[in-house]
């Protein structure tokens, strides 16, 4: 059988493996070399640095969240099940990620820890998508007429105990869900015109 | 001059001064004793164990939070300005602890994390506080018809980012403020009856 092509996705992928095995601390390069088959110089001609490559896994996984959220920022239809759904759709996803492989989970938040550029521009899209949803909202008038940008960040603000990962060991407490539709209606219900 | 009495109010001033020049790590009941003059057996005729003085003195700390507050939580007059007020005191009192003396803050954080449950009665004071004042806004009519218990608990968590103290970094960023307002206008709006 011929080798797999090298592409910068089996790349990263075989380094989220690395990492997983190794711990972020231990693994290297020329782990992730190793476990692909390949000298470490195929691997630095698509992520120039040990750094480069940490950063690119980080963004992947962070990308991970956009790409399902998205669809419920771009949908047609009423802004404010839109809104919940991506709210619900994020904690849900924020648990999964912590509860189904909490070592992954570590293992990203030191990654995390070490690309603070790379989360802020993650938020940054995440706060753009629910602006998105606002300005539809106020657009068809089930929004009070507020300013988009703003307002998203305030969402995203009052409803981080859900999503920053801070809190992650609260995800799995009696009474999570009902504390989150707490927030979530308070904050609905702020946005309402009616 | 006579020594001066030894209260539990003298004792755990100087168990802060102790803690603040030793480091949470390091200091013990008897540099305690030593710093007031004592012996260390006259310390825990007050306090039975270093945890439950290094409990006393987490306590203390918190506890100062909330008698300023308790102020807002009990006037007279409308719900309103009186949530803004006490959501607004307790960010700076916030602001204030870690701003002024970080190094205090540092070891104080140290303390919260062992004392857990003194933390959680500390929220539960202050989530009462805020559903005193939820109470009379549903009174007044000023604000819907909502259970003020877990409407409290709401308002804590869709502000927590300017009251937890894993946040207090950002407290000092440009733009922290604008978005603390937008944060209590977005739960404001959600709790006005007009």
């Amino acid at each position: 059988m011929p080798p797999e092509t090298l592409t910068p996705a089996r790349i990263l992928e075989t380094t989220e493996d690395v990492l997983r095995r190794y711990g972020p601390a231990k693994a290297t390069v020329v782990d992730v070399a190793r476990a692909l088959g390949v000298s470490h110089g195929s691997v630095y001609r698509h992520f120039g640095s040990k750094a480069a490559l940490r950063e690119a896994v980080t963004q992947r996984w962070l990308d991970q969240s956009h790409t399902a959220l998205s669809a419920f920022a771009d949908a047609e239809g009423p802004a404010e099940p839109r809104l919940r759904e991506w709210l619900a759709g994020l904690f849900a996803a924020k648990r999964h990620k912590a509860g189904d492989d909490p070592e992954l989970f570590a293992t990203y938040m030191v990654l995390v820890g070490e690309n603070s550029s790379v989360v802020d521009r993650h938020i940054e899209t995440m706060i753009e998508q629910l602006a998105r949803i606002v300005s539809g909202g106020v657009r068809d008038g089930d929004f009070l007429a507020v300013d988009p940008a703003p307002t998203a960040r305030a969402i995203w603000d009052a409803t981080n105990r859900f999503h920053d990962p801070a809190y992650a060991a609260e995800w799995f407490r009696p009474g999570i869900d009902a504390a989150f539709e707490a927030v979530c209606d308070l904050v609905l219900r702020g946005l309402r015109s009616a």
